[in-house]
């Protein structure tokens, strides 16, 4: 009997000390981390879970991404996902972003928008979390306003080459990783998920782990 | 006994010959029967189920939406997915057609290839049949090439309005339902999934309904 209550007991505290980042990137893992600090008081892993891509907004792919997460990883989860929206598309290729990057290359998107004057667009990391199946899905959504222009760069960090982020002279790829980590769409999300899960963690996951 | 054996009977013979239409569009359903004819073997119904919008090529989102149908149906299924793939841009819009055209329009879609001379598409209809869950999913990718024009024609019925077929002197939107469905992306790939049911229908829904 005390035996069983020391287990329960530590597979609470488990329960609620571990958070799964579920990406197949790990270098997105080490990013994260960098982010969150020594000081973050709960314990993050990663999995690669095969989720499947759906289409829709920026909140919606990340808030449903997360749900099908939490079912597989049957515990706390997090999730990231990209979108670059240019306005004068309505927001799109946003979501697909990765598939116009890959079709058309850094040109290929400048010249997406050869039709319009305005090149102004938005960066937008959504970070997801929730503390397991059917628990409330919280969404983190950093979004950083920026132009596109032609590559500026190193071009091998996705579309980095292109976005040049709004009181800078400098595009993702010209700026150092510290500086970039600071005002990133990416730097922003993750700022808002650690202070969310430093105020309300301990109550978010102790009511998972409860159950 | 007799009982059962009659009941398993009426079972197979009711799996064998009914095909669910996957589809929230009621409207498809009646092009879809109009094209398969009188004639046709088997009965086809249509029935809404909440499927998740993929991202991907248009074979292999159809292919999975098909695999997910199966599941929720329990039975054979028929899906249909639309792309619209302008050759300038490696195929996009392709599968997120939809989104662009919400966003952007008519206008829209000829502005996104201003930056290009090839202003050529392709109009892509995939039907995806699968006799049940587990099953072989076969593939009917209807493809006709044109090119994408400012509007001409009612504007209501989607991008039809901005794609003109090769050979023809109209829109899509300004030919007559008859004359559309005879060249159209859906009536080809509609005839393509015809001719193999009428052909091999009896041996992969037989063998669906064995099990």
């Amino acid at each position: 009997m005390a035996a069983a209550v020391a287990a329960s007991a530590a597979k609470r505290i488990k329960a609620t000390s571990v958070i799964t980042f579920v990406t197949g990137n790990a270098n997105k893992l080490r990013e994260v981390k960098t982010i969150l600090g020594d000081g973050f008081p709960f314990e993050v892993t990663s999995r690669g879970v095969d989720l499947p891509e759906l289409q829709g907004e920026p909140d919606e792919v990340a808030r449903e991404k997360c749900r099908l997460a939490s079912e597989s990883v049957k515990g706390p989860v997090m999730v990231e996902d990209v979108s670059l929206c240019f306005n004068a598309l309505g927001g799109l290729p946003g979501v697909y972003i990765k598939w116009f990057l890959q079709k058309l290359g850094h040109d290929g998107l400048n010249r997406m928008l050869a039709g319009w004057e305005d090149k102004s667009a938005k960066a937008v990391c959504t970070y997801a979390f929730c503390a397991g199946p059917g628990k409330e899905i919280h969404i983190f959504p950093g979004i950083v306003e920026g132009t596109i222009v032609p590559a500026r760069g190193p071009p091998d960090f996705g579309w980095d080459a292109v976005f040049e982020p709004k009181g800078s002279d400098k595009t993702y790829a010209e700026l150092d990783s510290e500086t970039k980590n600071r005002i990133s769409h990416r730097g922003a999300a993750i700022r808002m998920l650690k202070a969310f899960l430093e105020e309300r963690g301990d109550a978010v996951l102790g009511s998972a782990s409860s159950e």
